[in-house]
């Protein structure tokens, strides 16, 4: 570890909060340079729904690089971007008689944020934007200012402005009839708000704490946003792909989004990319190239982006994941049973929460976790819940495992 | 091209630049799928110094696959990552006796330059941030403030603050002269300025329009901001990583930047990667993961940019870029000169740029270039310079072959 | 009337609405050049509680001008100057226990929220100050960015920062449980929302419509507002210097304000003065001469303030006013009752709202008031608010005739 | 004093400069409670062009008071203020050939800067404003937005912006060429500046320090701003009513400005009242009540006002400003010319400046003036620069009396 302490920023994390230096992955499991094998519930921040290395996606990528496949082409045409986007529109927009262009960014998904954002603004003519208590949209300044956190916030140095902050449907005075409140606000001309560009909201609050927002409850923030004219943003980076059971993770709840931000999981292998799905009749305001990235082409991206996309034709791991998250939610449940009301199990699919109500204790118990071969990470205020995001692809022995080792630390620590 | 039309955004740009479908790339090529190569003198927006498909590269990326090394990290330790870590520091920092810490963040220029405003901030606890007139700096809202261009700039929809303007050395007003009545101002108590919290400047000024500054003025701004408590940052994005002939585009200028920012060219293989180098006493100031990005840990870039490094071991490519140079100033000067005086030739190493003076006709001639089967971009105010970076290990005959497709164009368009 | 039409600027607002040239006043009633007397419930916009051109303080002021006082002193110490502080010291601090300073500033409301704002963002040293939905605080930038019309802040020009805007207690989802919310929201590190610098309220909205807050509510506000080390403001210029039968709004409730802000009827006379009441411990913070004003010491406008303050030492005056509240609200409860629930009526003391449910209605009675010989002002949320305000001084006939011409002006609109 | 000490805020300042209580004044002396005449070389920062207590106006006041005039009216139509309009537009406006509308706001300088703001911002539909270095322009957050001083900068703890900041015509760096330069950048669209919706100028920065801009360097500015679609703003406030010898500071000058505010000697007696002048079709773009003020019609300010302009009438007062110009400079010359280089005069009429280079002992000159009799305030970074202001209607014994005790000063100090 002395290189990375000699010479990487003090700005480093999860290196302090995994002190070994891994050498090699594979699927759910992380294997450290001494040969230690970890069992990884955390899967990239979200980003490994179909595991480290996939196999799949290795040999596609092995044979684009033999290829000399163009590996970066900013967002010219290339063969390798073209079967991304076709593939795409085939499994993902066309079963869902969806029509919404694909918008390519620099590889993040906070410039996704950023872009969504030029593109409200630019649609409505309006500035501010409506985010939510707890909400996590990214780091560069556009998108901070709607990032709810304080430590995140301060960061900045400068006033984020622009943002009109409601709170989550979970959080105090959230709800339907905040909502209908903040309605009547905005049609009386004396109430010192202006309608708002958009409401961007997460349909489920990972990095916030695994706050789970109803379908009835979006469908209201959706009507509320088309009533005033303000475009209705679902940030998906985070929960789409998969990760709750099906490609979106608003998949049945009746919501048409107007721009849809996607990263994380769409590169399928851990490489970058970053796309928004905008409506075509929005999606015409922009001008060529008013916002770009030297990174938005990205061969390697696109092809192992292509084969994850294939886990999506047939239903097999798609159905997979209602088993697992009940094997999940078995063992977290039994958790929060044996914790005296003091434990909440909180998720949809795989994206499950127990918040330890706690920060202290719920990094002693991802320790413990740590020390006995188990990769786990807090969200949520001051970090008191813990999230398990494992690979979706992720074997039932691992699971089962890795949910004992939890059981074992949480037990042992509290 | 019909799927880039039906499904990508309207937002594609080089697509309609360069219409056709690329299929594969090596060195300074790239071939479309009828089987056409083209000549490129743009290398991916000065990302490919090392050539497409570098087959250097290319072997240790499919050895990495291969062996299931870590291709996503987030900013956990590991193997490839360290062996990059110290790569770099042999290479780049020891021969140059510099301490600076190695920052990763979300893999864009633009995350990179968003991450230094926030530590020059933070260190300094003040807003503004002087910038230059012609700069170019990223697209997300704190880099776009910095960023000069108008186009750019309108398409934020909410104010840009936070930033001083001032004149680039060569733009109207700009100079040493400028700098010495700035600091008189900012010495005034009564002149309404404030001291900046950094100053933020490009040696040459790549996208603006190829803006060479001078030692001397450089120099110059970085005593002016040390005087008056301010961070001087360079943002070497496009114009580092060996494209001027040596590591940073500042060696051998005097120079001691407090931070300096990387990306494009960091990867080596044009896979994503962002690095801010900050003296080690303000790194100090970073508190662990303020500033994150979930693709900030990226193996497949690592292990391609450690190979990219090895390039500044031995110094016969850098040796190769005087020559070349010579090759492109030989052509562009004859240009020049026939010209009655309207074009103009400026530059460093192999980044040039030949200053048409009108952005309708450096369109044209860029058309007719690619017509002619040679890939080049303008830029500047309206688009009026052709520039000119090809990759450094372009061979003579294919430099020598896109020198004759520009003059030729040049002569048949004006 | 041709002159102002012919030089006087577009934006002039009651020479339309009350479209004669007036001669002269004389408590409640005001004379056109024609002769035509009008009954005057406006009052100067809430400035002349003691009426127009009252006697005592018309004596003084002469006297004050013949024997040349200092008319114009900035912040010198003058004589006339120092009475007007003792009297109001002895009149209206000493009975109430207060030490507060007085500061004066520009003889503007809008001035003196202004330096409100000032010291609390230099108190606290925070940036965000919270309003209320229908506040009105004044018109430049920083106290119309608590303004919440719309129609004042589209003027602007800017964006108008550094404000949250909660509802007022009387709006929807305003009330104690929205301040409980909002405490919640304040103290969970992920909200969001910073610690404001202030809370910023009116006891009753006059601007705003007379919504008027309950007791309990606003020492909820305070005890928000100390709570989270915010300063707790009282914008007293329209309601206070005895408007509600006693010299401040809030007297009796229990309240303990940081600041106090007053103006309007100060002056008495309708001579310019403002005036800022900071506890001093907060008062402290100030350095000599950091928000200054050159009308800020006006030597008429002390003279006329001190006479009007001798109105609250014997409490004739202030006695009157419970009974003329009663007259006033018999007739409007009478003409509430006969609108079939479309009306409403609010107010307290001698500040009464008739709600009309419609701006467009609400002017036609008001054209119809001024055609029959009565002066009186529509607010609110489209003007659709009549609002009683006459001199605490009218005579019960001028009252009882306002009432009837009001009265009878509602049933021939309706 | 103890009353002030005891009541009022830490704020004031002039108190503390000339500690003691003033109990009346007569043209261009004060006397305290104790007897004794003080010689007024500020005139109440440059309010009492007329001196104080003007018998003139001061009759027409008394009558005005005892014929129960209209004292405050809103933007009522009274007779006070059609005699003043009228009054106003035959002596300044006719003799010019100008038709500019005039509109009334809340009565100070700041509230006249706010509302041409709003204008410029409105005309145009552009942001930033262009204001100088040294300029001074108000105390309310958007005026001091314009303002350059730091202390009263710092005093806002909110970010100032909107604003774009050149040097002064005698700045380091100011002067003809600089606007060349500013405009080219302005023309280029990769600058990074917009397009400014006001230039608003001082033609002499009194607060500032007494700079004098050049006739050809205000035209140019105005150019520049007509150029740019900009609004050319003269800030008249300190500098108009006669102070230069003429009613505008700019008269002679060839400048055509498309606002001009006005205040402080507008009243003429210390009374308060602001008035901008706004091209009739920048004017038309004002909607009723959009910028209100309560105390914007004063019927006593409208009568002393009145009464001023027949100052304008006869060219008597206006003639003698330039001899007592002369008197002034001859004393102040000499003690520059015995200075050694330290000291330097500038000024333009009845409003000069001695910059003594050192604000401490510029200070200890005025004290040293007001122990011997003699009010003169400090202005200009650090306040190294005496302001002499006095009264156009100045006794030349009293003036050269209060010249003398200057210059005693000066060599009994240094």
């Amino acid at each position: 570890m002395e290189a990375f302490e000699k010479w990487e920023s003090e700005i480093r994390g999860y290196s302090r909060a995994y002190p070994t230096v891994f050498a090699s992955a594979s699927n759910a499991r992380q294997v450290d340079e001494s040969g230690r094998s970890y069992l990884d519930f955390f899967a990239g921040a979200g980003v490994l729904n179909f595991g480290h290395n996939n196999p799949r996606m290795k040999r596609a990528m092995i044979d684009f690089l033999e290829a000399d496949g163009v590996a970066h082409s900013l967002d010219m045409a290339t063969t390798t971007k073209r079967d991304f986007i076709e593939k795409f529109a085939a499994t993902v927009l066309a079963p869902r008689d969806m029509t919404m262009k694909m918008q390519f960014m620099g590889p993040t998904g906070t410039n996704a944020v950023e872009a969504a954002l030029k593109l409200a603004r630019r649609v409505t003519g309006r500035r501010d934007v409506v985010a939510f208590s707890n909400g996590f949209h990214g780091m560069t300044l556009g998108s901070l200012a709607l990032t709810a956190n304080d430590y995140f916030r301060a960061a900045a140095g400068v006033p984020l402005e622009n943002v009109v902050r409601l709170p989550f449907e979970t959080a105090p005075g959230g709800g339907v009839q905040q909502l209908a409140d903040f309605r009547a606000l905005l049609e009386d001309s004396s109430s010192g708000l202006l309608p708002p560009a958009a409401f961007v909201v997460e349909t489920i609050q990972a990095e916030g704490g695994v706050h789970v927002a109803s379908a009835e409850w979006l469908r209201e923030v959706q009507r509320l946003a088309h009533d005033m004219g303000a475009l209705f943003i679902v940030d998906d980076i985070q929960t789409g792909c998969g990760r709750t059971g099906s490609y979106f993770s608003f998949d049945g709840m009746g919501l048409d989004p107007d721009i849809i931000t996607l990263a994380k999981g769409l590169g399928g292998y851990g490489t970058p990319i970053a796309m928004n799905l905008n409506k075509p009749e929005l999606d015409a305001h922009w001008s060529p190239g008013e916002h770009t990235g030297t990174f938005r082409g990205q061969g390697l991206s696109f092809v192992a982006g292509r084969v994850a996309l294939e886990y999506f034709d047939d239903d097999e791991l798609m159905n997979q994941v209602a088993a697992k998250r009940e094997t999940m939610t078995a063992v977290l449940d039994d958790l929060a049973a044996g914790s005296d009301g003091r434990f909440e199990v909180r998720g949809r699919g795989m994206m499950q929460g127990l918040d330890i109500g706690d920060g202290a204790l719920a990094k002693a118990i991802a320790k413990k976790c740590f020390d006995d071969g188990l990769l786990i990470g807090p969200c949520g205020t001051g970090g008191r819940v813990l999230k398990l995001i494992p690979p979706l692809t992720i074997p039932d022995a691992d699971l089962d495992e890795g949910l004992e080792v939890l059981a074992k630390a949480v037990h042992s620590t509290i």
